[in-house]
Order: C-alpha cells, then sequence, then structure tokens
C-alpha cells in the first residue's frame, strides 16, 4: 500500500485537528515511510470560526461523511469525537470506500472498536487508535505490538489528565474539589460540562480499549465498573496522606481464570509508588506480563502537540503497509470478556467514618468490622475542628468487596455513626 | 510479504535463543499478523550440549551463515552476539539472501548499524532490534516509530542492568564493588569478564542505537565517552546519599545546535527521581520531545523471558510486511552525528576531596574553586574512622567540563589534598 505521496482528508479541527495541521505546516516533507502526507481536505462543524492557522487554501468539506469517501484522499483522520453520530458515519464511510483510518475517539472506540475493526479488516485498511489513549504516550502501539510476545496478567494506570490535575491541585493547594475544578475550567483544563472526565467515564472508555488490546478480546465498555472523583473530599486526601497514599482516579483491567476485571476507582497509590508521584496532567500505566514482568510508561495524556504527535505516528505506520489485527487477534476472533463479579474481588480498603465524639465509638466500630469478617491494617483518629462529629480513619487487610460492603452497612446503622462510611480502594499495584 | 506460515532460522542458543524456542514452544500456533511462526533451522556453537529443551527434531547447522543463507527459511534471528565474526557474517548472508533480520546484537547494530541498514533496505527487507536496547521494554519500537511525528532533543536513562543491580547492592547493603560484583557472577547476573556491563560499553552500545533513532543519524559507537562504575567507591555513594542522591550508571544522548553528545557515566540522581528509585536490574529511559514533552519508560532489561518477547514481536513486526527506514530515515541519508566537545558541555558535578585533618584545608579547597571558576552549591564534611585523611565532598553549580576539570588539576596539586579529586556528574534529568 505504499504510495509517493498519501492524500489526508482530516475531520474535525479542534485542539488535535489544530495540533495536527500545525505539525504538518511545520514539516512539509514529513515522509517517515517513504510516502509524502499531504492534507487534501477538511471538516469540521464551522468553516468561518477564527482559528490560528490558515484553512482557506485547503478544500472545505461540511459533511464529514463526504469528505470521508472523497476520492480525493487515500487516508481520513477522525478528530470529530463521540460514540456515535457524524464521527461513526464517516469512519464507516472511509472503512467501506476501503480507506485506512486513523482516529483520536475513545468513546468511539471503546463502545464500536470490534464492528469497526470487523469491517476495517474484511477491507483490508488499517484502524489506527494511538492518540486514543494517553495521548502522546504510546500505550496502544505498547500493547498492540510490543507485547504481542507475552500474555497480559493486568494493566493499570492514571489516564485520565484532567482528573490528576485537580487531585494533584486539591492535595498540594489544601484546596476543595469545586474549587480546583473550577479554575481547570478556566484555565481550559477541563471541559463546560466535566462530566466524562470526573465521572470517570473517560477513562473508563480508555481502559476498555487497553484491555481489549491487552487480553484479546472485544472493547467492553458496558462491563466496566465506574467511580469518579466528584465524591472525593478534602478530608479524605488529607487522611490518606497521613496514612502514607495519596489518591488517584486509577483504571485498572485484570484478567484471571474468572474472567476480566475492568474499573475505574479513586484509589490510594503509597506515596512512594511512581502512580502517587505521577502529578499534574501527567499519566502513567503499569503493564504487567507473564514473559516480560512489569512494564510502567508514563507521559502527557492530553494536549495539542502529544496528541497530534501520535496521530501523525499512527499516519507514519499506515504508510509502511503494515497489515496486522486491529485489536492483536482477528476482529472475527474477538468476543466481549467474562466480567468478573466485582462482589468477589479481593481487595485492601480505605474507610473513614464520622462518628460522635464519645466513648465506646472505636469499640463499636471496630466490633462490628470483626464480625464481619474484615481485618484492619492500620488506624488513625485525628483530632479536627469540626462540631459535627469525629472522622475516624482505617486501612483494612485484602478482604471481598461484597463482605466489606456488608460490613459498611452494618457500621452505617450504628447510632454513633453519623453518615455513611466513605469506602476508597487501595490500588493493587 | 505476508505468508502463511514463516519458516524462521535461529542462530544462537544462549539465554536469549533458549527463551524464544521455549516461547514458541508453549504458543505453537503463534501468528500475530496472519502468519503462523515455524522454527526450520537452528545453529550454536555445540550441538551436544545439554539444554533444557528439544532440539534434536530441528534441522541442525554447524555454520550460522550456512542457515542464514539456507532456502528452507524465510526470516533469520541472530541471537549470537558480539559486534564482528559469525555474528555479523550471518546477518550480511541472510540480508543478502533478502530475508529479513531480528537481532538482539546491540555491538552488531551500534558499530554496523549503517551499513547493514544499507544492505536491508537495498534488498527491501526489514532488520529489527527491539531486544537490542532494555530487553523487552520496547524503548526502539518508541523511538523508532512513537516518535517519528516529534523531534527529540534527548534520551537519558539506565540501559545496563548488570550495573544497576550492582549499584543497587552497594547502596542497600553497604558493600564494595568487588564483593557486590563477585556475587552478581556467582548468580549469573554478571559475566565471568565483567568488562563489557562495568566498563559502561554494553550501556554506550544502547545508547548508541538510541541516539541513532532519535536523531537520525548514523549509529556512532565510535564517539561516545564512556565511564563504566568499576572506580565507584562505597564511600562515595554513602556521601552521594548524605547529599539526597544515588549513583546510578546513567547513558545520554543530547541533540544542539553544535551537534550530539552521547555519554555513558556513573552519575547522581536526586533520590526522589524514578532514575534514582530504578532499582535492581531494572532499565529506565527518558525521552524528551519537543511537541510531546517528557515520556518515562522502565521495564526489565535483560532476561530470557522479557528479551524472548522482544524478539518475538520483532516476528510479529516482520510479518506485517511494514517497509520503514531502519533508522526512522533512509539509510543512504544517515550520516554520523557531529560529536559535541564534552570539554564545553555544561553540567553539575559532585566532587570528593581527601584531605590532611589540619586547619585552612577547606579554605585552600574553596578559593582555588572560586580561583577557577567554580561555583560550590553544597559542602559536607563528615567524621570518618579513616587515618589517613578525610573526605570532604561537595556539590557544584553548571560548569563547563573543561572548567572543572582544571580546577580539578589545581585542587590535586595542593599540599594538604592526599588524592586525586573524585568527580561524578549530577545527572541533567
Amino acid at each position: 500500500m505504499t504510495k509517493d505521496v498519501w492524500r489526508i482528508g482530516v475531520a474535525g479541527l479542534g485542539t488535535v485537528g489544530a495540533g495536527l495541521l500545525n505539525f504538518l505546516s511545520d514539516r512539509p516533507g514529513f515522509a517517515p515511510a517513504g510516502g509524502q502526507a499531504v492534507i487534501t481536505g477538511v471538516s469540521a462543524r464551522s468553516r468561518s470560526r477564527p482559528r490560528p492557522f490558515d484553512i482557506s487554501n485547503l478544500p472545505w468539506f461540511d459533511d464529514p461523511v463526504a469528505l470521508a469517501a472523497s476520492p480525493d484522499n487515500d487516508l481520513f483522520v477522525e478528530l470529530i469525537g463521540g460514540s456515535d453520530g457524524p464521527a461513526k458515519a464517516a469512519v464507516e464511510a472511509a472503512l467501506n470506500a476501503g480507506k485506512p483510518v486513523v482516529t483520536a475517539n475513545k468513546a468511539l472506540i471503546a463502545e464500536h472498536g470490534a464492528e469497526l475493526a470487523l469491517l476495517a479488516e474484511s477491507k483490508g485498511v488499517p484502524l489506527l487508535f494511538e492518540a486514543a489513549v494517553m495521548g502522546g504516550t504510546p500505550a496502544v502501539k505498547m500493547l498492540r505490538e510490543a507485547m504481542v510476545g507475552d500474555d497480559i496478567k493486568s494493566v493499570a494506570g492514571i489516564l485520565n489528565g484532567t482528573c490528576n490535575y485537580i487531585l494533584t491541585e486539591m492535595d498540594s493547594g489544601g484546596r476543595a474539589f469545586a474549587d480546583v475544578l473550577a479554575e481547570a475550567q478556566r484555565l481550559g483544563y477541563a471541559e463546560s460540562d466535566p462530566t466524562m472526565d470526573v465521572g470517570g467515564f473517560d477513562a473508563a472508555h480508555k481502559i476498555s480499549i487497553l484491555a481489549a488490546l491487552a487480553f484479546g478480546c472485544a472493547p467492553t465498555y458496558a462491563a466496566a465498573e465506574i467511580e469518579g472523583i466528584d465524591g472525593i473530599e478534602l478530608l479524605d486526601i488529607k487522611l490518606a496522606r497521613d496514612l502514607g497514599y495519596r489518591v488517584k482516579l486509577v483504571a485498572s483491567a485484570d484478567r484471571s481464570s474468572d474472567g476480566v476485571l475492568v474499573r475505574v476507582h479513586p484509589s490510594l497509590a503509597p506515596i512512594n509508588h511512581p502512580l502517587a508521584q505521577a502529578g499534574g496532567a501527567l499519566n502513567a500505566l503499569f503493564i504487567e506480563g507473564t514473559r516480560i514482568g512489569t512494564i510502567y510508561i508514563q507521559g502527557p495524556g492530553a494536549g495539542a502537540g502529544p496528541t497530534a504527535a501520535a496521530v501523525a505516528a499512527d499516519i507514519a505506520d499506515v504508510m509502511t503497509g503494515a497489515v496486522r489485527p486491529v485489536f492483536q487477534r482477528p476482529a472475527g476472533e474477538l468476543k466481549p470478556f467474562t466480567p468478573v463479579d466485582p462482589s468477589k474481588s479481593m481487595g485492601r480498603a480505605y474507610l473513614r467514618f464520622l462518628v460522635k465524639d464519645e466513648p465506646g465509638v472505636i469499640a463499636a466500630v471496630s466490633e462490628t468490622l470483626a464480625e464481619a469478617g474484615v481485618s484492619i491494617e492500620s488506624f488513625l483518629q485525628k483530632p479536627v475542628e469540626n462540631a459535627d462529629g469525629v472522622p475516624i480513619v482505617l486501612t483494612t487487610h485484602a478482604v471481598a468487596e461484597s463482605v466489606l460492603t456488608a460490613a459498611i452497612d452494618r457500621i452505617a446503622n450504628l447510632p454513633s455513626v453519623l453518615e455513611r462510611p466513605r469506602l476508597l480502594r487501595i490500588a493493587r499495584i
């Protein structure tokens, strides 16, 4: 499939699209694998919107589907976003026209990756999505290509830069979630509707894609267990630090004989652990394989420069003419994974209780935990200036999630306990 | 170039060769990109040597060159090692026969990579060497493929697991270099002739390859500045720790307008920095790009499992039929880089002096430094039970290497200074 010139249609001129156009204008002869990359068509919601670069000389398409299907380009780059709608229609149109597709769209791949892979493979063209996960940090290439000689047991990491920025600022600045979120929105680090990010859904899209690549199954976003950071209180960040941990939004996928468990949770990472040290908007990922052992990769997870560089690397891969399965095994063999019942999953936990400041409370809580079969690992009570109650916090030894939940239910009903206990997982890293 | 069956000849049945045979016997249907991998010939120094796997059913070749040229295989895997001799002859024979080559041989690629790339590209076949650097951690793929959309400024890291193991054991166990080396040799972590590892030459081979991939130049091993860990004293490890650093063998390649500086030095890394935290036999690498920013990757740098997995990933890449330059730009354009004069390079330094225990010594040392233009950043004098003298240790602000060397020469001649001062660089990370 090698060509002298690759004519590229780009749909979507937001941050990543702008980054790609800037990159190709800085590197007009970009020809990483023989052929030269030339943009021969663009599409976006508004042609006239002011942009920091000139598109007046580029053929314009109001309809991204028409751009995708146009015979005037050989390769389609989808940077529109969204799991359905024009992004999906355009990618399908390009694949149906027998064109390689490069996309940065995590929602599309996480929710429709298997069917799109089937279409791409039936047409014999690549469907690449490096920029969908960890921006410029090549997590997809690592799992898709570099790890084919291994059997992956688990992947776990920080996949959402916005959440990591917010948690880092809460920790370092001692500020509340809402305060930091508002600032992040002002600075453009968070969307005006931050739900996808702070609700954990963006990280869940990404870990669903990585799980598919790691375990050779279809992306199974619907089976992901998702909890965001919107309920994280500054108090928990401070108490976790007193216990030697930082709170991070950890996305993980674990394979066992029972199936696959894909989860996104705010989790405690030991303060000296690389995940705890990865601050600000950094992304980070651990990959654990049977043969290779553990590999760690860390880098910027978003931004025009890094994400556009990932798109450019995918364009280069298309140019090489490489033919390989979209998800590491042929699309016809991809099946949704069997989800593990999360209630059976074992793990350590952090529990925070708000209790009345009266004798016998600690005894009542610890007895209830013991009766339920939850074993305490560490315990902390600190005086706080809060007339409404006294927080006590503890970490448990590994316990089944169902046992833990039952214990929390019982403790919540104790008369001396003022609110439902707060549960945070301790990351299994 | 896609095939139903890929017939593979493997020359060299040491640790990596054994790992590869074990892997393919565990995964008899290994077909990561359509074609199935089947070993159809092996070669090693001795056929009868006891091995933990059976080679009696595999066609045997006494001469690796004959195996490489044999029409009975389509892909040649070179795991013999050594920059010249049979390894080079066999790789050339395979390429001349129009066969893709996969090798784990860092010395061969670092010293003859440009000419071999020219041969491979003239025949239109891939020459892949993921296993040559960082074992199972895909540093080569990252620079060669994932970073083509960026301009790399520097790469720096820990590329030799044996040295990292020795330095980590010296630090954690308070043991001398010779003691730890002897133990590492007993345990099989170090060769009976450890020169390639502890002398820094292995790391220099690897950073020369990474520099070529990062900067689009020919591997230029001859221009690398190399210092090993064989002169590292336990005292320096302890004093560095008192100053907040760990001693690591850091290999780095930096590009500037003056050219490229490739160096291997025992260097001080701040104790909380990921390079300082990467202990034992781990390898670690920072890649700094203009667009992507900084990416960090860490993992096992050696061992049968990881290295064989890297070879298997390269075999998969051959199967995809991908055509791209061996070193990220066409071999005909590869030139040795222009080395930067190391005496002009700026950096911070650690200096340790052994002085007579008498008044005025510190004044003499610090005056000499000031006169030479070296500015002190921190200073430490600790009492030790050493009747021969008192060690004083300091770190400097950034200073040109030539200025530093001149200052050291003058201090070495002071009557109160008992031996030539010990210089260690502070890593620029």
